[in-house]
């Protein structure tokens, strides 16, 4: 691959004009999402946040899902602390409310750090997963709130969920509550790695001392994340083996395209900050270009949700479907991609990926974005929020899509 | 509603031959599914079934999921007993090491009674589900064994897992190993006393003292499934309070039109074994009738999978699929619904859902039936078993049109 973010020497110039208008296009969408969330979610009364919205708006259930409460005020706090325009006390009040509603109520079991899955209006629990993945958004959420107002408690809450996840990982996980069971393989999910991966950079943004303790928590994730690159490099699997190999049975065959491409722009964003060239190039072909070259719908347009390394028809249900996120990911890795390598493969890619996201997703009359299509690009389910969608995916990629769309227009102009 | 199983008072004279011909082609059709799993799923090195099987039966997954190697025994024996074409001995051998393989491996710390969900394919636990459902397949599985083959052994295995089940449900669920969490309700699930009931007619087939030892656990089971019709009679909900009012929420307003289905012919066999006539005209106005009417797709009919009570849309990114076996319960519920009554709506219904039916879901070219149609009634996805398919519903139901079908003749000719 030619090119390289520091020189000139792209094969193509870009085109300044389009890149300056999905640059407005991005933020206009932004605004319009942003306003969505704070028009219909906010909890005046227990703090916190409705995620499950019908089209218009309209909440549909009061129930409190744990990732989605830390991802909006992760959200709320990012916007408010990136972007001059949404530097509102509204938006921070309601970030503080979302906050304070996860420090009272997300733990099932103070002071044992184990979160619930999902929670009543009023906070009590409601279903507890055995994993990992409520902590680490809570962590991220207070992370960012100690970022915003400088209060240390909220850092101490990051830090202390941050150890007691890294214990789970990587020293002993029964305290998640999973049973052994002699016939269940020892597996890795790409999905743990990853999110670490992304604590590690959350924590060590702009704190020496933090990203010096996660450094080789970073190398590690890193290393985790690269042995899901399997078939001599021809398939990115989510599950491996313990001992980095390919597991039996549809478990093992398993591909999640929108996830190998958000592992594609976490390792990326990894590379770049440690200035490894190589990682760089081989991240863009194997967790950039393989999952699109296999993941996109030929036929319809739009990533599937699931596929079967050996092209064999997913046992599950929605494996054909089109959702949002792995589209918001794709449309971040590959302007990251494009920022990084200069490579105009990438950026016609981001546009390929852009044109079909705004004009399947979104939704013109009440704002946000659908979230499930189906194959045919059909909107399935006409919710704007539900148990795994709430104010993050999209706003996230906007936000950074915006950023890296004003830094290329910047360069070039 | 006019017209009784006993008297011939029917509104309209049946056509003899349409009934003639629907008997043929459902006979023929059970016996190309036979075939298909005869020569596709029996593992005859481990014993127990392969049910995870592609488009022309290929194995694409050797897992062995326990609810479906309890069907499969039970199937293959109740054809062995009941049609004198399937009394071969290598469908009862195969049904046989099907029950073996559970005895030997189902149970995930003997001598405790509670089952994995699903086992390797020589037999070690790989997950366990915190509910009755691998225990109440067992159970059917091991009593047809025993009727098939007279040995008391089986009929043990029977009755002790039954008492544990009906133990859990009614006395002290907590050795499923559910956490009781202040926030989740105490709500119960259609499922349960339906799969309870089902197993008070199977154990109480001829069967005089298990009859009568289970007959207020009969009455129990009916009288918890009617519970669920809410709404002032207007709709059939899935889950319930404790206390047998609506929930709060999606879960509240969930509805699953081929559970209700399933439901009514239960309760109508059960209405009819108790000579209940008014129990039968309300189980057929109730879970017959207004779950057609709410949960067939007027644009490009077949049954939705899920729905909410109130309209809105499922946040189940399935909720719109088209299912096999809501199909499959709904052609046993009509054709038994017309045989009781007589009534010649039900007997068109019966035909419109088997139309659907064989057009959309069968395969001509590989055997066995398509499991999961899109909205629009397309091939969703092309295997023929997995997790949650195997050989029960579509044999089942064949099974049990071909007799009823065969009566309604016979009483005809």
């Amino acid at each position: 691959m030619k090119g390289s973010r520091e020189g000139g020497d792209m094969e193509e110039e870009p085109d300044l004009e389009a890149l300056q208008a999905w640059k407005e296009r991005v933020g206009q969408e932004l605004d319009r999402v942003v306003a969505f969330w704070m028009e219909h979610s906010h909890d005046k009364e227990h703090g916190g946040f409705f995620t499950c919205l019908g089209q218009d708006g309209q909440v549909y259930d009061d129930l409190k899902y744990v990732w989605l409460q830390g991802r909006q005020v992760w959200v709320y706090c990012r916007l408010y602390r990136k972007l001059k325009r949404f530097r509102s006390p509204e938006l921070l009040d309601a970030a503080k409310a979302g906050g304070e509603f996860l420090l009272r109520y997300a733990r099932v079991a103070p002071p044992g750090k184990k979160c619930a899955f999902v929670l009543t209006r009023d906070g009590r629990p409601v279903k507890v997963q055995r994993t990992i993945f409520s902590e680490c958004f809570y962590t991220m959420a207070m992370n960012e709130l100690w970022r915003v107002t400088g209060e240390a408690r909220y850092q101490s809450e990051a830090v202390e969920m941050m150890d007691q996840i890294v214990y789970w990982v990587r020293e002993d996980p029964s305290g998640l509550g999973r049973p052994w069971l002699p016939g269940a393989p020892a597996s890795e999910s790409m999905a743990v790695p990853m999110m670490l991966l992304n604590l590690v950079d959350q924590l060590g943004e702009a704190d020496e001392e933090l990203a010096g303790n996660y450094a080789e928590l970073g190398d590690w994730c890193a290393q985790r994340i690269l042995r899901h690159v399997q078939r001599d490099g021809q398939a990115v699997l989510e599950n491996v083996s313990e001992d980095g190999e390919e597991l039996s049975g549809c478990l093992g065959r398993h591909q999640n395209p929108g996830h190998a491409l958000e592992a594609g722009w976490f390792l990326l964003r990894h590379a770049i900050r440690k200035g490894d060239s190589e990682l760089r190039t081989h991240v863009i072909d194997k967790f950039l270009l393989l999952p699109f070259r296999s993941g996109w719908d030929p036929d319809h347009g739009g990533l599937f949700y699931f596929l079967d390394a050996d092209g064999l028809c997913p046992a599950q249900l929605e494996w054909a479907m089109k959702l949002w996120w792995p589209h918001s990911e794709a449309m971040i890795a590959f302007l990251m991609g494009y920022s990084d390598s200069g490579d105009p493969a990438l950026l016609r890619l981001f546009y390929q990926v852009a044109e079909y996201t705004f004009r399947q997703f979104r939704d013109p009359e009440h704002g946000e974005w659908f979230g499930y299509l189906n194959r045919e690009g059909k909107v399935a389910l006409t919710i704007k929020g539900g148990p795994f969608k709430g104010c993050f995916h999209v706003p996230r990629c906007l936000a950074m899509c915006e950023e890296m769309l004003d830094a290329l227009v910047s360069r070039l102009a």
